[in-house]
Protein backbone atom coordinates (compact mmCIF):
# COMPACT_ATOMS: atom_id res chain seq x y z
CA UNK A 1 0.00 0.00 0.00
CA UNK A 2 0.96 3.53 -0.94
CA UNK A 3 2.66 4.77 2.19
CA UNK A 4 2.60 9.05 2.71
CA UNK A 5 5.24 10.76 5.15
CA UNK A 6 3.10 13.89 6.37
CA UNK A 7 1.86 16.15 8.60
CA UNK A 8 -2.15 16.78 8.72
CA UNK A 9 -1.47 20.52 9.39
CA UNK A 10 0.62 21.03 6.24
CA UNK A 11 -1.22 22.65 3.34
CA UNK A 12 1.76 20.61 1.14
CA UNK A 13 0.53 17.05 2.88
CA UNK A 14 -3.24 17.84 2.80
CA UNK A 15 -2.58 18.22 -1.40
CA UNK A 16 -1.42 14.97 -1.20
CA UNK A 17 -4.36 13.58 0.92
CA UNK A 18 -7.04 15.35 -0.93
CA UNK A 19 -5.87 14.13 -4.30
CA UNK A 20 -6.18 10.01 -2.86
CA UNK A 21 -9.31 10.59 -1.28
CA UNK A 22 -10.67 11.63 -4.87
CA UNK A 23 -8.92 9.04 -6.56
CA UNK A 24 -10.74 6.76 -3.54
CA UNK A 25 -7.45 4.86 -3.43
CA UNK A 26 -6.17 3.46 0.06
CA UNK A 27 -2.87 4.70 1.56
CA UNK A 28 -0.60 4.82 4.85
CA UNK A 29 -0.31 7.63 6.84
CA UNK A 30 3.19 7.97 8.72
CA UNK A 31 3.10 11.51 10.68
CA UNK A 32 6.12 13.39 10.69
CA UNK A 33 6.35 16.34 12.70
CA UNK A 34 8.32 19.01 11.60
CA UNK A 35 9.01 21.31 14.30
CA UNK A 36 10.26 18.47 16.42
CA UNK A 37 12.80 17.75 13.87
CA UNK A 38 11.68 14.81 12.14
CA UNK A 39 12.57 16.25 8.53
CA UNK A 40 16.60 16.56 9.19
CA UNK A 41 17.28 12.44 11.14
CA UNK A 42 19.26 10.41 8.78
CA UNK A 43 16.56 8.50 8.50
CA UNK A 44 14.20 11.03 6.88
CA UNK A 45 17.11 12.58 4.86
CA UNK A 46 17.47 9.02 2.82
CA UNK A 47 14.00 9.67 1.52
CA UNK A 48 14.16 13.27 0.63
CA UNK A 49 17.81 14.23 0.61
CA UNK A 50 15.99 18.36 0.90
CA UNK A 51 14.03 17.25 4.25
CA UNK A 52 11.02 17.95 2.98
CA UNK A 53 7.53 16.92 3.75
CA UNK A 54 5.51 15.16 1.93
CA UNK A 55 6.97 12.24 0.72
CA UNK A 56 5.33 8.96 -0.88
CA UNK A 57 6.63 5.74 -0.88
CA UNK A 58 5.39 3.97 -3.75
CA UNK A 59 4.72 -0.08 -3.40
CA UNK A 60 8.17 -1.21 -5.21
CA UNK A 61 10.03 1.25 -2.59
CA UNK A 62 10.40 3.89 -4.72
CA UNK A 63 10.10 7.50 -2.63
CA UNK A 64 8.87 10.65 -4.37
CA UNK A 65 9.36 14.36 -3.07
CA UNK A 66 7.87 17.97 -3.78
CA UNK A 67 3.87 17.97 -3.67
CA UNK A 68 3.30 18.87 -7.07
CA UNK A 69 4.98 16.61 -8.83
CA UNK A 70 3.73 13.81 -6.50
CA UNK A 71 0.06 15.46 -7.19
CA UNK A 72 1.18 14.92 -11.30
CA UNK A 73 2.24 11.63 -10.68
CA UNK A 74 -0.74 10.32 -8.93
CA UNK A 75 -3.20 12.19 -11.47
CA UNK A 76 -1.33 10.63 -14.79
CA UNK A 77 -4.43 8.88 -16.57
CA UNK A 78 -6.91 10.22 -14.15
CA UNK A 79 -9.82 13.35 -14.98
CA UNK A 80 -7.92 15.41 -12.56
CA UNK A 81 -4.48 15.78 -15.43
CA UNK A 82 -5.53 16.97 -18.70
CA UNK A 83 -3.62 14.85 -21.81
CA UNK A 84 -4.02 18.42 -24.29
CA UNK A 85 -0.26 19.33 -24.28
CA UNK A 86 -1.40 23.48 -23.90
CA UNK A 87 -4.12 22.35 -20.93
CA UNK A 88 -1.29 20.35 -19.21
CA UNK A 89 1.36 23.03 -19.59
CA UNK A 90 -1.38 25.28 -17.79
CA UNK A 91 -2.12 22.87 -14.91
CA UNK A 92 2.11 23.54 -14.30
CA UNK A 93 1.96 26.70 -14.76
CA UNK A 94 -0.74 27.08 -11.43
CA UNK A 95 1.52 24.44 -10.10
CA UNK A 96 4.89 26.78 -10.19
CA UNK A 97 3.26 29.97 -9.66
CA UNK A 98 1.71 27.98 -6.20
CA UNK A 99 5.69 27.23 -5.31
CA UNK A 100 7.35 30.39 -6.11
CA UNK A 101 5.11 33.43 -5.83
CA UNK A 102 1.88 31.99 -3.32
CA UNK A 103 2.88 29.08 -0.54
CA UNK A 104 6.35 31.42 0.53
CA UNK A 105 4.09 34.11 1.68
CA UNK A 106 0.36 32.31 2.30
CA UNK A 107 1.98 29.41 3.62
CA UNK A 108 4.73 31.03 5.61
CA UNK A 109 2.12 33.62 7.50
CA UNK A 110 0.40 30.17 8.54
CA UNK A 111 3.36 28.65 9.82
CA UNK A 112 4.53 32.29 11.19
CA UNK A 113 1.26 33.42 12.80
CA UNK A 114 -0.52 28.97 13.41
CA UNK A 115 2.94 26.91 14.28
CA UNK A 116 5.12 29.59 15.63
CA UNK A 117 2.19 32.00 17.88
CA UNK A 118 3.70 35.28 15.96
CA UNK A 119 7.28 35.37 17.50
CA UNK A 120 8.13 39.59 16.96
CA UNK A 121 11.33 38.67 15.35
CA UNK A 122 9.23 37.44 12.67
CA UNK A 123 6.95 40.54 12.08
CA UNK A 124 8.67 41.61 9.27
CA UNK A 125 8.77 38.83 7.58
CA UNK A 126 5.27 38.03 8.52
CA UNK A 127 4.72 41.85 6.61
CA UNK A 128 6.14 41.30 3.48
CA UNK A 129 4.29 37.98 3.10
CA UNK A 130 1.07 39.80 3.31
CA UNK A 131 1.52 42.00 0.41
CA UNK A 132 2.99 39.50 -1.93
CA UNK A 133 0.61 36.75 -0.83
CA UNK A 134 -2.25 39.47 -1.79
CA UNK A 135 -0.37 40.07 -4.82
CA UNK A 136 -0.69 36.31 -5.90
CA UNK A 137 -3.92 36.46 -4.72
CA UNK A 138 -5.10 39.13 -7.07
CA UNK A 139 -3.44 37.22 -9.90
CA UNK A 140 -5.62 33.82 -9.07
CA UNK A 141 -8.62 35.96 -8.81
CA UNK A 142 -8.13 37.73 -11.61
CA UNK A 143 -8.37 33.92 -13.53
CA UNK A 144 -11.25 32.81 -11.68
CA UNK A 145 -13.10 35.54 -12.21
CA UNK A 146 -13.13 34.31 -15.82
CA UNK A 147 -12.96 30.80 -15.51
CA UNK A 148 -15.25 28.29 -13.04
CA UNK A 149 -11.43 26.54 -12.13
CA UNK A 150 -8.07 27.53 -12.85
CA UNK A 151 -7.70 25.69 -16.12
CA UNK A 152 -10.63 26.56 -17.91
CA UNK A 153 -13.85 24.61 -17.14
CA UNK A 154 -12.64 21.19 -15.29
CA UNK A 155 -11.35 21.07 -12.12
CA UNK A 156 -7.63 19.57 -12.45
CA UNK A 157 -4.62 19.79 -9.99
CA UNK A 158 -3.96 23.12 -10.34
CA UNK A 159 -6.59 23.43 -8.18
CA UNK A 160 -5.73 20.99 -5.86
CA UNK A 161 -2.18 22.65 -5.26
CA UNK A 162 -4.13 26.41 -5.08
CA UNK A 163 -6.82 24.88 -2.86
CA UNK A 164 -4.33 23.31 0.09
CA UNK A 165 -2.97 26.84 1.52
CA UNK A 166 -6.18 29.44 -0.07
CA UNK A 167 -8.70 27.67 1.72
CA UNK A 168 -6.62 27.98 5.82
CA UNK A 169 -5.45 31.49 4.53
CA UNK A 170 -7.13 33.10 7.25
CA UNK A 171 -5.25 31.59 9.34
CA UNK A 172 -2.16 33.75 7.93
CA UNK A 173 -4.41 36.79 8.54
CA UNK A 174 -5.51 36.94 4.92
CA UNK A 175 -9.33 38.34 4.48
CA UNK A 176 -10.86 36.75 1.61
CA UNK A 177 -13.89 38.87 1.37
CA UNK A 178 -12.19 41.09 -1.22
CA UNK A 179 -11.78 38.07 -3.63
CA UNK A 180 -15.60 36.43 -4.46
CA UNK A 181 -14.12 34.44 -7.24
CA UNK A 182 -11.24 32.58 -5.26
CA UNK A 183 -14.63 32.11 -2.39
CA UNK A 184 -16.91 30.76 -5.06
CA UNK A 185 -13.45 28.39 -6.07
CA UNK A 186 -13.37 27.28 -2.67
CA UNK A 187 -16.74 26.08 -2.49
CA UNK A 188 -16.34 24.38 -5.88
CA UNK A 189 -13.01 22.52 -5.05
CA UNK A 190 -15.09 21.43 -1.68
CA UNK A 191 -18.20 19.80 -3.48
CA UNK A 192 -16.16 17.36 -5.18
CA UNK A 193 -16.61 14.13 -5.01
CA UNK A 194 -14.31 12.31 -2.64
CA UNK A 195 -13.33 15.83 -1.24
CA UNK A 196 -11.59 15.75 2.25
CA UNK A 197 -11.06 18.13 4.50
CA UNK A 198 -7.74 19.04 6.07
CA UNK A 199 -8.24 18.36 9.25
CA UNK B 1 7.07 31.82 -35.27
CA UNK B 2 7.49 31.00 -31.98
CA UNK B 3 8.20 34.09 -29.47
CA UNK B 4 10.31 34.34 -26.23
CA UNK B 5 9.61 37.70 -24.05
CA UNK B 6 13.00 37.24 -22.27
CA UNK B 7 15.91 38.85 -21.14
CA UNK B 8 19.23 37.22 -21.50
CA UNK B 9 21.14 37.96 -18.29
CA UNK B 10 17.72 36.33 -16.82
CA UNK B 11 18.53 32.37 -15.57
CA UNK B 12 15.00 31.29 -15.78
CA UNK B 13 15.25 32.80 -19.46
CA UNK B 14 18.15 31.47 -20.33
CA UNK B 15 16.74 28.03 -19.86
CA UNK B 16 14.48 28.76 -22.88
CA UNK B 17 16.74 29.77 -25.23
CA UNK B 18 18.87 26.74 -24.27
CA UNK B 19 16.11 24.25 -24.71
CA UNK B 20 15.24 25.36 -28.07
CA UNK B 21 19.19 25.83 -29.32
CA UNK B 22 19.10 22.16 -28.33
CA UNK B 23 15.67 20.91 -30.14
CA UNK B 24 17.17 23.36 -33.01
CA UNK B 25 14.30 25.44 -33.32
CA UNK B 26 13.80 28.79 -35.05
CA UNK B 27 12.28 31.52 -32.48
CA UNK B 28 11.98 35.08 -32.67
CA UNK B 29 13.63 37.10 -29.21
CA UNK B 30 11.22 39.99 -27.55
CA UNK B 31 13.84 41.46 -25.21
CA UNK B 32 12.18 42.64 -21.88
CA UNK B 33 13.89 44.85 -19.28
CA UNK B 34 12.73 44.08 -15.69
CA UNK B 35 14.65 46.95 -14.00
CA UNK B 36 13.26 49.36 -16.86
CA UNK B 37 9.51 48.06 -15.59
CA UNK B 38 8.41 46.59 -18.56
CA UNK B 39 7.15 43.16 -17.04
CA UNK B 40 4.44 45.33 -15.18
CA UNK B 41 2.69 47.43 -18.06
CA UNK B 42 -0.93 46.11 -18.80
CA UNK B 43 0.57 45.47 -21.60
CA UNK B 44 2.87 42.69 -20.20
CA UNK B 45 -0.04 41.93 -17.88
CA UNK B 46 -1.96 40.60 -20.32
CA UNK B 47 0.48 38.05 -21.20
CA UNK B 48 1.25 36.94 -17.76
CA UNK B 49 -0.81 38.36 -15.02
CA UNK B 50 1.82 37.50 -12.44
CA UNK B 51 4.41 40.08 -14.55
CA UNK B 52 7.69 38.01 -15.00
CA UNK B 53 9.19 36.47 -17.87
CA UNK B 54 9.92 34.33 -19.88
CA UNK B 55 6.75 34.01 -21.34
CA UNK B 56 6.06 32.04 -24.66
CA UNK B 57 3.96 32.77 -27.50
CA UNK B 58 2.85 29.95 -29.88
CA UNK B 59 2.12 30.77 -33.23
CA UNK B 60 -1.74 30.21 -32.42
CA UNK B 61 -1.22 33.29 -30.14
CA UNK B 62 -1.61 31.13 -26.41
CA UNK B 63 0.79 32.52 -24.49
CA UNK B 64 2.62 30.40 -21.98
CA UNK B 65 4.42 31.58 -18.46
CA UNK B 66 6.46 29.88 -15.62
CA UNK B 67 10.08 28.69 -17.07
CA UNK B 68 9.79 25.08 -16.00
CA UNK B 69 6.00 24.31 -17.45
CA UNK B 70 7.37 25.46 -21.10
CA UNK B 71 10.68 23.45 -20.38
CA UNK B 72 7.91 20.59 -20.19
CA UNK B 73 6.08 21.84 -23.35
CA UNK B 74 8.68 22.22 -25.80
CA UNK B 75 10.05 18.89 -24.74
CA UNK B 76 7.27 16.91 -24.78
CA UNK B 77 8.29 13.98 -27.06
CA UNK B 78 11.75 14.86 -27.22
CA UNK B 79 14.75 13.05 -25.47
CA UNK B 80 14.99 15.41 -22.83
CA UNK B 81 11.93 14.57 -21.47
CA UNK B 82 11.41 10.67 -20.35
CA UNK B 83 8.13 8.93 -20.24
CA UNK B 84 8.17 6.44 -18.15
CA UNK B 85 6.10 7.65 -14.77
CA UNK B 86 8.82 7.31 -12.64
CA UNK B 87 11.37 9.55 -14.11
CA UNK B 88 8.92 11.94 -15.23
CA UNK B 89 7.99 12.26 -11.91
CA UNK B 90 11.99 12.69 -11.05
CA UNK B 91 12.28 15.34 -13.70
CA UNK B 92 8.98 17.79 -11.76
CA UNK B 93 10.48 16.99 -8.73
CA UNK B 94 13.94 18.96 -9.40
CA UNK B 95 12.22 21.27 -11.24
CA UNK B 96 10.20 22.48 -8.12
CA UNK B 97 13.09 21.55 -5.88
CA UNK B 98 14.69 24.41 -8.30
CA UNK B 99 12.01 26.95 -7.82
CA UNK B 100 11.20 26.43 -3.96
CA UNK B 101 15.04 25.58 -2.78
CA UNK B 102 17.40 26.99 -5.13
CA UNK B 103 16.37 29.97 -7.46
CA UNK B 104 15.05 31.81 -4.67
CA UNK B 105 18.60 32.08 -3.13
CA UNK B 106 21.43 30.97 -5.41
CA UNK B 107 19.42 33.52 -8.09
CA UNK B 108 18.62 36.33 -5.59
CA UNK B 109 22.11 36.62 -4.48
CA UNK B 110 23.68 36.99 -7.85
CA UNK B 111 20.30 39.51 -8.61
CA UNK B 112 21.86 41.13 -5.19
CA UNK B 113 25.22 41.14 -6.52
CA UNK B 114 25.24 41.61 -10.25
CA UNK B 115 21.77 43.58 -11.22
CA UNK B 116 21.81 45.51 -7.69
CA UNK B 117 25.81 45.77 -7.07
CA UNK B 118 25.02 44.89 -3.17
CA UNK B 119 22.79 47.65 -1.95
CA UNK B 120 23.61 47.81 1.87
CA UNK B 121 19.89 47.48 2.54
CA UNK B 122 19.69 43.74 1.54
CA UNK B 123 23.20 42.83 3.04
CA UNK B 124 20.94 40.87 5.60
CA UNK B 125 19.10 39.06 2.59
CA UNK B 126 22.04 38.03 0.75
CA UNK B 127 23.75 36.25 3.65
CA UNK B 128 20.71 34.00 4.44
CA UNK B 129 20.68 33.44 0.46
CA UNK B 130 24.53 32.17 0.89
CA UNK B 131 23.62 29.92 3.62
CA UNK B 132 20.01 28.33 2.13
CA UNK B 133 22.10 28.39 -1.48
CA UNK B 134 24.75 26.52 -0.45
CA UNK B 135 21.87 24.20 0.91
CA UNK B 136 20.16 23.47 -2.34
CA UNK B 137 23.93 22.34 -3.64
CA UNK B 138 24.65 20.07 -1.48
CA UNK B 139 21.53 18.07 -2.02
CA UNK B 140 22.41 18.49 -6.09
CA UNK B 141 25.98 17.47 -5.07
CA UNK B 142 24.95 14.31 -3.08
CA UNK B 143 22.22 13.17 -6.32
CA UNK B 144 25.41 14.64 -8.86
CA UNK B 145 28.24 12.14 -7.01
CA UNK B 146 25.86 9.29 -7.80
CA UNK B 147 24.12 10.10 -11.39
CA UNK B 148 25.66 11.67 -14.34
CA UNK B 149 22.28 13.91 -14.64
CA UNK B 150 19.90 14.50 -12.02
CA UNK B 151 17.45 11.97 -12.98
CA UNK B 152 19.48 8.96 -13.67
CA UNK B 153 22.27 8.96 -16.58
CA UNK B 154 19.77 10.61 -19.00
CA UNK B 155 20.42 14.39 -19.79
CA UNK B 156 16.79 15.95 -19.71
CA UNK B 157 14.80 19.53 -18.58
CA UNK B 158 15.78 18.95 -15.25
CA UNK B 159 19.53 19.66 -15.90
CA UNK B 160 18.08 22.48 -17.78
CA UNK B 161 16.00 23.97 -15.32
CA UNK B 162 19.29 24.08 -12.83
CA UNK B 163 22.34 24.30 -15.01
CA UNK B 164 20.30 27.86 -15.38
CA UNK B 165 21.32 29.64 -12.24
CA UNK B 166 23.95 26.97 -11.28
CA UNK B 167 26.62 27.75 -13.80
CA UNK B 168 26.76 31.53 -13.09
CA UNK B 169 26.27 30.99 -9.50
CA UNK B 170 29.91 32.46 -8.71
CA UNK B 171 28.15 36.05 -10.16
CA UNK B 172 26.23 35.65 -6.77
CA UNK B 173 29.20 34.92 -5.03
CA UNK B 174 28.83 30.89 -4.43
CA UNK B 175 32.41 29.24 -4.70
CA UNK B 176 31.46 25.91 -6.66
CA UNK B 177 34.86 24.29 -5.96
CA UNK B 178 33.66 22.37 -2.71
CA UNK B 179 31.17 20.47 -5.65
CA UNK B 180 33.43 18.22 -7.50
CA UNK B 181 29.88 16.34 -8.58
CA UNK B 182 28.52 19.47 -9.56
CA UNK B 183 31.52 21.03 -11.58
CA UNK B 184 31.68 17.75 -13.82
CA UNK B 185 28.06 17.90 -14.44
CA UNK B 186 28.39 21.45 -15.88
CA UNK B 187 30.70 20.11 -18.12
CA UNK B 188 28.75 17.36 -19.65
CA UNK B 189 25.77 19.36 -19.81
CA UNK B 190 27.82 22.66 -21.94
CA UNK B 191 28.81 19.14 -24.08
CA UNK B 192 25.96 18.78 -25.09
CA UNK B 193 24.95 19.28 -28.91
CA UNK B 194 23.23 22.08 -30.01
CA UNK B 195 24.25 23.69 -26.43
CA UNK B 196 24.49 27.72 -26.41
CA UNK B 197 25.85 29.56 -23.46
CA UNK B 198 23.58 32.22 -21.71
CA UNK B 199 25.31 35.81 -23.55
Amino acid sequence: MLKVYGDYLSGNCYKIKLMLHLLGWEYQWHPIDILKGDTQTAEFLALNPNGKIPVVELEDGTHLWESNAILNYLADGSVYLPTEPRLRTQVLQWQFFEQYSHEPYVAVARFIQRYQGMPTERADEYEVCQVRGHKALRVMEKQLQATSYLVGEQFSIADIALYAYTHVADEGGFDLSAYPGIQAWLQRVSQQKGYVGML
